[in-house]
Formats: structure tokens, C-alpha cells, sequence
């Protein structure tokens, strides 16, 4: 009979499939409150936008427009402003300029604010490299008015160190350079303008490619091959900070593009000693290129020392200025994003989580005879108002079958009352770890669970 | 220079504009995590689905259509299946069927859910009644196979009694009613299957409407004027549950639908008790009719006693089969829904929602003096390890603007040392409710400031 109907095939978009299972879920929700937890200890607040925004917004920078997912009505309806000039948005920090210059008045300058949501990017998905068209992004933004303190700067990679340390998915590094000092670079070299761009990509690949490949590449770009050579010599050296800082010094690039980039990073690798990163936890290096015309001063990459091939997990910059496309007012800032669902991808396939509770219920009260219902209820009721997360089996079924839903969702403690035991005015809770089994008189249930779930930890 | 680049308004779409500001957004957030930890609380797992669907996923129960979002590329680009076949979810129940049905081997059954996100419709949206065309909904749902205890029915109650105690919104109801037992009533009074929903609908109206208007709609769908009489007597008669019961025994209406439906209602109502629900926060109400076809048997609406205007707050109901356009599988269940994005609206209108923190931290630490800032760090990285989340002011101001920013970002306390501070020690404390500051050895910080948050809550 049922066949009858013409059946769906239940599948997800490509793109649109970072879906998991409840235990997944549950580690994917610690890691959100983990950040959240975090970014909150260092006075950030929080913010969501919507979902979508006019066109005309997330396109005010230019260059996003292939990636990005317009809205349409599936049957079309006038006065839908949405589905007319709507538009899914592509990272967090547009909204967030939109955000700032719309509520400029009403906010309190620095404007410390974190976000944590989901964004929507036409890109090539490829799960296996944590790729997805849907995908969560958890920023941290400080945005001043006029001028923005290089404390601002120091400050973040101490909010990374926090993250990444309580996440304890092994060591990791925050390395940093500057934009200002690139460009000077570069205007050491007379590298025109046009290339630029090119040539910072062409170093970006330091890690990957072999240095006659990208040799090769600089002299397409116009460089003098001995140019090329000290660039590449500079850029790809790999030293301990203050060496690199001395060797900045020596270099004697005259122009002020890079002796200000020079002094900037002197004086950040200073700040952020004082905020309390460890020595180990950061590292100037001159490869961190980023994104270039957004950027105007220090920039980040968070990665993972055993797990190079992870890629970033966290990067970022200074900018001169978050919404000159909406406001006149030079809102200068300073900000950083973790891509999470990327992150929580290749940390799994890494196996770098640790493993979580399978529910966030601790104590399942069996139900073994109908007319015990009322003392299974109130059982629960109890373990509930001491705040012990507790379910209660409410099918029929026998208890082999109860115990078998227990263990496969993962509840640390059983409770099983039966004729015998109401008769006797007790229960039994069992250790569903260890498999052992007590009888607990009716009064001692609610300190008894409790001590049994502080003493084991999962 | 500046103002020559041509400037985009920074604006909303009409319908995705429910966006706080932090102080907002907090209330909001506390909101969700109150709900969250609720479900919880009675073993319900947390899931979350992509916010694109395939069309033909949405589209399975058919009459949804005209209001969904479909997606496509700003810029079309091939090989994107989201763009070519995806639209945005319009409620959680969908796709709550297609994850059960994909992933139903891998599921522990009763499968218990709870989602908390965002869906997106095509409605005409009125700020005014919290109604949007972006809003979260936060909902549950128990699935079984193949049968499903009404005791899963009966526990719903006590998990929407659970979250609105907590949210402290003032005198709430949970009204109940049994769809079985509205089809034996109409069959009662032989209402063609053709006209049982708009009898139905009519009937839904007896809250609004007079007595006369509904009499005369029932008669347009050709109901004799002494049943519609008698017919609006039984719906409309508001008496307490027990003498609802009684009454319901006492018609004798003797069709099947009918004694099945009074039946369960009293099982129902019985185990409800059981549950722990006090008898003012739930009634039998036969006014509740919900949407027509989905429901088979108990359904939900709870109403706040103070503010019948803002309307159902939670509502939901048993089904025979979630998923029948995807499976074979049967799969009865009960789900409820909070929309929570018009709760907030109407709960903030009406002045219900308690003030809170303004800013997650509580401790802003003051910089008077640029060769303070290692000390300043030091007692800001301090009270953050004992758990305290604290803000250091990093930009150059004056101190008098420093405490601006304090008291509209509503922190709780400020720390303030200058050099006379340095010189003997100590650093000045200032709770910002009471302006009244104390000065404090430097070693005795972290325990003062403790004490001083613990005594006086907001």
C-alpha cells in the first residue's frame, strides 16, 4: 500500500553536505562553544547577521560575484525584495561592514565583536580536503573609529593561543608578517606596481613548489635573476624571531614602505611577548603573503606543526578601513576567522578530536513494568531537578533491547526497577562502561548517581 | 578624497532584518541556550541540516511551493547542483525526514531530535507581529518505527512546561487536543470529508470571530443550523480538564474516530500528570485544530495566560509517518516547534524578557599609563585563568573615556593604576553599578574581584 507513493530519493547537495551524525554533532557543538567561550573571555560580543543581504552589499568590494548564490522564488511573487535583489552572503566581514556603518551611533568604539554563522560560496567543493559550499566561519573583528592602536594587532594572537591551546589538537603556530614590509620588499626590488600581485603569489608558494620554479616565475614577472635570488633568500628563510628581526635590520632596504613595516613588526613581536604568547606559539615568517589589497599591516596563519598539510586554521590582518564603500567615517580594524567546518573536517580525518559524550544525557531509566511508570517519572524528575540530563524509555520493549538503545547512544548509567525491587524499595543503577551493577535504595538515588558521574570521567 | 568613491546604503531586505545589537543579541542567545539546555535535559540529541535542500526533497509533501527560496549563481557557472536543483528549507520537519531516512540504519530508535536554525519563507513579513521571512525555529521531535507509545506524546508537555518555567515569561498554558477525536466529532455530524477543512478552519476562528459568524460559515458548508449550534457548543465550552472529560464521555457520539480520540486523550491527559505537569499549566482545549493533514493525533498549543494576543509560542502534534515520501519504513512520531525568532519579537514588544549582562565580560582594565601595559596585561591574563572574563582598553584615551566605554558596553567593574597606583602597589577597583571604588593590593585582585562579582548579581 504504502509503495504507492512515489518515493523521494533522500540525498544532500553537492556542497551542501557537511551533515553528521548526533555524535559528530555534539564534538562540533563543543568546538563552537569552545571558540565562543573564548572569545567572550577577551570582552568580544556577539552578533549574527541575516543569511542574505541586498546584492548591491556584498558586492560593494567587487570580484565575488562568480561565488556567490542569488535568491529566486520557486513559484515568483511581486513585492519579494529578496527573491528580486537578494543574495546568500559570501564570508562575515562584508555583513559586517554593512553592520557597522548602518549602526555606527548606537555601537561603543573599539567595537569588539565576534560571529560565528555560516556562509555560502559557489566554490569547487572537495570534501576531502574539508571544502564545502556551505561551511561555518567564526570571526573576530576590532574595529575602531579614525585610528586603531597596534595593541589591537598584538592582542589577537593571544585570543588564537587561547583557542587553539584549550582545543588541544597538538602544537600549532601562529606566524605573522607584514603587509607594509612586502611592499617595501618589493620596492626594494622595483617591482612595478602590475606585478606586484603576481610576484607575492609566486612567493606564496615557497612551501610547496621548488625555489627554480619560482625563481622562474619572479624573472617572468620582470625581476633581474640575482633579484629574484635575494628575494627568493629573504622571504624563505626560516629563522628564529629575533634573528629574523636582526636580519631585517642588516637587510638596510632604505625606503619607508619597509621601515615602517620593519618597526611595526618590532614592535608587535614585543606586544606579543607581553600578552603572554608563548615564545613557541608564534613566529615571524616572511611567507605569509594573504590576500593583498584588503590587508594594510601585520597578517596571520595559524597552523598546526605536525599537520602542515591541514593548511591554515585561523588567519587574518590589519586593514586601514572595513566599510569605506557604506560610511565616510575611516573605521580602521584588525580581525581574524576560523573556517570550522574546513577545520572540523580535517581534524577528524586526522583524528585529532578527542572523543565526546555520545548524548548530552547521562542516565537512562529503563521501564521494565508498566505499573512502575509513575516511579520511573519521578525518578527522572528528580535526577533532572539536580540537574542530571536524564531520559526514560517510554516504548514497550523488553529490557535487552532498552539496553542495547543505551549503549548505542552512549548513556554512562542505566537505572532498572522492577516488581522485585519496587518490593524491596530499591533500584538497580548500572555502570554501563564497566557493566556493573547496584542496588541503591529509592532514597539514595540522586547522590549516588551524582557520585558515580563525578568519580569516572568518559 | 574619500567620499569619491560612490557609497552603497548600508540596508536590510525586507523580511531578513531581525538583527540586535550586541546588548540584543546576548538576550537572544541566552534565549536559545536556555532551550537547548532544556532538550537536552530530556535526553533529545542535537542535529543540524544544511540550509539547501534538493527542490524535490522540499517539495515531497507538495503545497510549499510559493513560498520557498530557490538558489542560482549571480554569474552562472556549471556543475553546481545547488544552483541548478537546491532551494532554502522552509521548516525542520523536511528535512528532518530526508536525515531519518538517509541515515536510518545508523540511527538509535526512538530517535530523539532537537534542531535550533534558521528557516527561510516566503511569507509577507510584519516586524510589528514578529513575523519574518528568515527566523530560527527550534524544534523536537521522537521518532520511532513502525509504533510509537502515546507515553512519547505525553512527555512533550513536560519538556515545553520545562523550558517556559525557566524563561520566567509569566502564566502559560499548554493546550491539548486529539485529532482523532475532532474527525469523530465531525463525522458525528456528517461533515463531508470535502468540507471538514473548512468546518475545521471556521472552527479554528472561535477565538476571534462571534458565534454568529461561525454558525453561518458552518452552515455554508452545509451543516444543518441546530448541529452547527450544537456542534460550536461542544468546540467552544472552555471547562476544566476533568469536566472536559466527563462531558466528552457523556455525548455518546458512538463512531470509532470518536471513542479512539477520547480515548487517547484520556490515557493522555492521565499520563501528562504523571509527567509532573501542574494542572494550571496544561488543559484540554477542543478549539485547537492546527494544520489538517499531517497531524493524527494528539496536538499541541501553549499560549502565555497574560498575553493570549501574542498567540501560539509552541505548537506541534503526533504523525503517523514522517518520512513516506522517502521510505518504506514507517515512522511515527511527535514533534513541537517554538518559532523563536517572533517569540523574541513579541516577548521584547510585550517587556517580558529580563535585562541582562550587556557584554559577556565583566572586568574592563583601564590603561592610564603606556609603561603600565605589562602590568595591565599581567592582571587581565590573571583574572581570565581564574575564569573571569576581562577586557583591557588598548587604544590611547583619556580616562574619562575609557570609563565612557565601560559603562556603555556595561561592564561590571573597571580596574584603573597610574603611577601613583605602581608606586605603592595597589590598583583601584570600581564597581561601575554603585560608582564606588576601592583601592586593592596588587596581590589581592583576582579574590576581590571575584567576591565583588559573586555578591551582587545584575
Amino acid at each position: 500500500m504504502e509503495s504507492r507513493v512515489r518515493k523521494v530519493r533522500p540525498a544532500l547537495l553537492k556542497g551542501f553536505d557537511q551533515e553528521f551524525l548526533p555524535p559528530e554533532q555534539l564534538q562540533f557543538n563543543a568546538l563552537v562553544e569552545l571558540i565562543r567561550r573564548n572569545f567572550e573571555r577577551f570582552g568580544f560580543l556577539p552578533i549574527e547577521t541575516p543569511s542574505a543581504e541586498r546584492i548591491e552589499v556584498l558586492t560593494s568590494k567587487g570580484g565575488a560575484e562568480k561565488e556567490i548564490y542569488a535568491l529566486s522564488r520557486l513559484a515568483a511573487e511581486e513585492d519579494d525584495e529578496a527573491a528580486a535583489r537578494g543574495a546568500l552572503r559570501f564570508d562575515l566581514t562584508v555583513p559586517l561592514a554593512r553592520y557597522v556603518a548602518m549602526r555606527e551611533r548606537e555601537l561603543a568604539f573599539p567595537f569588539r565583536r565576534y560571529q560565528i554563522q555560516r556562509v555560502w560560496r559557489g566554490e569547487n567543493p572537495q570534501v576531502k580536503r574539508g571544502r564545502f559550499r556551505e561551511f561555518y566561519q567564526c570571526d573576530i573583528d576590532v574595529i575602531n573609529r579614525e585610528t586603531l592602536s597596534y595593541l589591537a594587532e598584538a592582542e589577537i594572537p593571544s585570543v588564537i593561543y587561547s583557542v587553539f591551546r584549550e582545543m588541544a589538537i597538538g602544537e600549532f603556530v601562529i606566524r605573522i608578517n607584514n603587509r607594509k614590509l612586502l611592499k617595501g620588499i618589493l620596492q626594494h626590488f622595483e617591482v612595478s606596481p602590475d606585478a606586484a600581485t603576481p610576484v607575492l603569489r609566486a612567493l606564496d608558494k615557497i612551501e610547496k613548489e621548488d625555489e627554480a620554479a619560482i625563481l622562474g616565475e619572479l624573472e617572468r614577472h620582470g625581476m633581474r635573476a640575482a633579484s629574484a635570488r635575494e628575494l627568493y633568500r629573504v622571504i624563505a628563510t626560516r629563522r628564529k624571531t629575533d634573528e629574523t628581526l636582526a636580519l631585517l635590520a642588516e637587510l638596510g632596504y632604505r625606503n619607508d614602505m619597509y621601515l615602517a613595516g620593519v618597526d611595526e613588526l618590532g614592535k608587535m613581536v614585543e606586544a606579543i611577548r607581553l600578552f603572554g604568547v608563548p615564545e613557541g606559539a608564534f613566529a615571524i615568517d616572511l611567507r605569509v603573503v594573504r590576500g593583498l589589497d584588503y590587508y594594510t599591516g601585520t597578517i596571520y596563519e595559524t597552523t598546526l606543526s605536525a599537520h602542515p598539510d591541514i593548511g591554515s586554521i585561523c588567519s587574518g590582518g590589519r586593514y586601514d578601513d572595513l566599510a569605506s564603500y557604506f560610511t565616510n567615517t575611516r573605521l580602521p580594524g584588525v580581525g581574524i576567522s576560523i573556517g570550522l567546518s574546513r577545520l572540523f573536517a580535517r581534524l577528524k580525518e586526522a583524528s585529532l578530536l578527542r572523543p565526546l559524550a555520545r548524548t548530552p544525557a547521562e542516565v537512562l531509566v529503563t521501564t521494565l513494568a508498566p505499573e512502575g511508570l509513575e516511579r520511573y517519572l519521578q525518578i527522572a524528575a528528580g535526577l533532572r531537578s539536580h540537574d542530571v540530563n536524564t531520559e526514560v524509555y517510554l516504548e514497550r520493549a523488553k529490557i535487552g533491547k532498552q539496553f542495547e538503545y543505551a549503549s548505542k547512544k552512549g548513556f554512562r548509567l542505566a537505572i532498572t526497577a522492577g516488581p522485585e525491587e519496587f518490593a524491596r524499595g530499591t533500584v538497580k543503577i548500572k555502570n554501563l562502561a564497566t557493566q556493573v551493577e547496584s542496588d541503591v535504595p529509592a532514597g539514595e538515588i540522586i547522590p549516588r548517581v551524582k557520585s558515580m558521574l563525578d568519580t569516572k570521567a568518559h
